[in-house]
């Protein structure tokens, strides 16, 4: 017997439709590419959305068909967010950092139809646009008057106002079937060619709810948000939607990332939550030390990604009152899995304890349910000294890859529920608290045992000359591998390899200390900033720890 | 195309097996029928909910068959709510303040069978259990040693806690649609037989997200939230589900609803958020004051069921530094549909008038939406100063009741969506905040003009000698029908109606001034603790207005 409620499907439109009407007046704020500042409000990105949708159906798009974009956070990439979505195609928010070669490979995987782009990525679009197959459309995301004479060269070249004013903004969303794909997001590949997440508007809808609860993160119509994280980069944590759902006022960076710009923008617009990368804090904290300036509105920022260095929760708490929510997430999760809020116990403890467990990534957001196996892939009970491979299930965690690509991806238990193994090392503790030791392809088996390489990098980023460590493993002709830290040192800092080893005395158990150290350069990173640790470890191959 | 992310039904006893693992140690707290104050652990109320899933399954329960409870808040209600729901059987919550005949009626109607009561019942259950057509045991929610001798005259009575005793507390949930039904709940029927509402698991979690939201109830795993709502009233507002999907602690009052009582349990158990009816908030701030006291935890307190008078937003927030939140919403919505959580504008405004704001009952929450609409059906824009009949939709909101009783309830607009009258009249200011002037049955028409009551009695309500008052159309030769006002007054307080009708001077346009006042010893409440004004029109029905 079914219950007898109204029959309503999660639409991502419907998030747009509630904001329209119930934050209507409600602003959203976007440094543009133009370079000046640009705001208007829910009720006109809705209007302009709907002009969008039907600019996209006067372009012949069909249900469920590509649209790509190429774009910085802005109030044009939003309006695409939901006129895409909204009209039943799909969004395939593409990465600008990576290869021209990579960007046609995914295209074409893609089918994109139409694609939008910020004048930013004009010379990567020049390059690409004779080389994809199946793209019609070229659209700049800008007034006429603001193209370039160069761009001409682009075959089927749209500009973005032009079809805004050309349509109407009268548009009925259409009314479909939930588990409908939404959006698209390409997993940045380190090993192999990229693949597809293909996100539908129930998984998106039901992210979107359970990102802005009060443990997660916590966003209501008093709060302005600004998303540093890239809306190329898993939506922007989901953030864009989010938005919408509470009213929140959105702040949109533009292509502006750098300390100064971001500190202005958080004060100009009284930001009080924002969400990033750590490197993107680094630039913002080093400007207002070096500035002595405070934040006035900011009360907590989200950080993901990779993990947080603990030094840096500490300077955001105890020198500028901003609460640092550590959290968890993958492509392939929409991409929320936890988040580093405190349960009551935790706010009775000193600081110390209490920036520890800030340091973990977090507790599962509800939806998300994860468990550590061990090599047998039998669970490892919550509070275990071991860590385990981590895997994950929810109703907005991938299923398969678009297009069935690299197989089925889940492991099923004996209940017969697929669990994604997220290539994670962690451990969970007694309170549900997950922190990641390692990716299981970086982790270090010595003898036998697991050294995770997080931990010993997070030790070596705090010592004063180091701006970058990686730990990776080297052959060891008695432990097969023993970890070798590789040091960027900061310009001008001096240290030996010695003092640095020394360094983790007392921090570390004995067997957890590197064997070695070697300084480099630079350390590679990959098109989303993190360290491209599987070509350090071709560079180190061959690399003759010391056998004391 | 469809999306590729997991598939997930949303079950009622995910909730459980979420707050089991990521919430295990937070308390439970219940002052039981007993007497005595009973604590236990999410993780000890999933054991005993699966024990009891177990018991229904050894009394023969099938997929959807009803299980009715007559009970108080506490900790066996809540293994109930998963026992059932999360087994497949639809958990029926039974009102024990309606009459024997009307329990029996909606027993009978919903084909209960088995049916669960507290202690304090068995009176009830007593004059009803030899004349119900389906129920085929009775189980009493103690111990063997707490049933009196005179039970023994029920046909097939069990006790509770012989049931959890003789079951394991190993138990699958079983897997199946999320739009199958979950729980049953009956409108208090003022007019014609009481009308089942049927929730399913998916309206259910979909609630729970809704009403978690930092701007609905804003609920955190730091909250220790105290349902003063009944578990029996539209499932407490939500707030047993919202406890498993945040790992609130719950504190639970069971029959002891007195002020006295109500504080000791705040402040034992350090409640941070509570809920309930205006008539329960006015016995605790009488305690309160009368006793000097002060709440040293609690942080916000929703009111709704009806509108909490203004002086009482006041009082709590002024004196107790309690803020509340004003909510509205009904048996057929789940029963959340707006709630008066504030927009940035109106934190700038002054106290007076940001009290104002608080008396309303405040914005639709993402996934209801609502109008207003004219005798013709046409809706009424947002901040027009008309009001007009009050239509809601979304996914938790009643599509027909149970067995089609009452036929179709929906009105279907031009675009085919389907909305559901509430019966309230309102207005809805241009920032969406939803005002209620009156139950459609209860608005004054006077000379084609609609006079609210609703603010009358507030306004009455607000003078020192008025216990209780009601405002009712009375039949005027002229202008159809006028306002009277019906007025219990204080014990050994004075008042002439010409006082009263002199203070509506100035607070009220002068045409909605009633046109007399009758003083009464009592005004008749339903069993949901509401005015009765149907009873009080049909007493007043020849009542001859001064005609001047």
């Amino acid at each position: 017997m079914l219950g007898q409620m109204m029959q309503q499907p999660l639409l991502i439109s419907s998030l747009l439709v509630h904001a329209e009407r119930h934050h209507g007046e409600r602003e959203i704020v976007s440094r543009r590419v133009e370079g000046d500042i640009h705001r208007y409000t829910y009720r006109e990105l809705a209007a302009r959305a709907r002009r969008m949708a039907n600019a996209l159906t006067g372009l012949g798009l069909a249900m469920s068909e590509r649209v790509a974009t190429l774009a910085w956070n802005g109030y044009r990439h939003l309006e695409l967010y939901y006129a895409v979505s909204g009209s039943g195609a799909v969004l395939h928010t593409l990465n600008p950092r990576l290869h021209p070669e990579q960007i046609v490979y995914i295209a074409d995987h893609a089918e994109d139809q139409v694609l939008f782009f910020d004048l930013s990525f004009l010379p990567l679009i020049a390059a690409v646009a004779g080389r994809t197959k199946t793209v019609r459309h070229w659209v700049a995301m800008c007034a006429r008057a603001h193209l370039p004479a160069d761009a001409a060269g682009i075959p089927g070249l749209l500009c973005y106002e032009d079809l805004i004013e050309a349509n109407h903004d009268r548009y009925d969303w259409p009314v479909f079937d939930e588990n409908s794909a939404s959006s698209l997001c390409y997993t940045s590949g380190t090993t192999g060619n990229p693949k597809g997440v293909l996100y539908s508007h129930r998984s998106t809808l039901l992210h979107t709810y359970a990102a802005a609860l009060p443990d997660a993160l916590n966003c209501s119509a008093n709060d302005a948000i600004l998303p540093v994280v890239p809306m190329f980069h898993v939506n922007a944590w989901g953030l864009p939607y989010v938005g919408c759902m509470t009213g929140a006022k959105l702040v949109f960076p533009g292509p502006a990332l750098d300390g100064k710009s971001l500190y202005e923008l958080f004060e100009s617009e009284q930001v009080t939550v924002s969400a990033g990368v750590p490197t993107v804090w680094q630039g913002l904290l080093a400007h207002v030390q070096a500035n002595g300036l405070k934040f006035s509105s900011m009360k907590r920022t989200v950080i993901g990604g990779s993990a947080c260095p603990p030094a840096m929760l500490r300077t955001f708490g105890d020198e500028f009152g901003v609460h640092v929510l550590h959290a968890w997430g993958m492509t392939e999760m929409s991409p929320l899995g936890t988040v580093c809020s405190l349960k009551p116990r935790h706010l009775q403890m000193d600081a110390q304890a209490r920036y520890a467990v800030m340091s973990k990534q977090g507790r599962a957001v509800y939806g998300v349910d994860m468990k550590i196996v061990d090599e047998s892939g039998a669970e490892l009970p919550f509070g275990s000294e071991t860590s385990g491979e981590l895997l994950v299930r929810g109703p907005w965690i991938v299923d398969q890859y678009f297009k069935g690509e690299g197989g089925n991806p889940l492991r099923v238990d004996a209940a017969g529920h697929g669990w994604f193994p997220t290539g994670d090392v962690a451990t969970i503790d007694a309170d549900g608290y997950m922190h990641i030791t390692d990716r299981s392809k970086d982790v270090i088996k010595s003898g036998g045992e697991w050294i995770g390489s997080i931990d010993l990098e997070n030790i070596a980023m705090a010592h004063p000359a180091v701006a970058m460590a990686a730990c990776i493993a080297a052959h060891h002709p008695k432990w097969d591998e023993r970890p070798l830290l590789v040091v960027v040192k900061k310009p001008g800092a001096e240290v030996t390899k010695a003092e640095l080893l020394a360094f983790f005395e007392g921090k570390v158990a004995k067997w957890w200390v590197p064997d070695d150290v070697a300084f480099v350069d630079a350390i590679p990173l990959g098109a989303t900033g993190k360290m491209q640790k599987n070509r350090l470890r071709e560079q180190f191959k061959d690399y003759a720890l010391p056998t004391a």
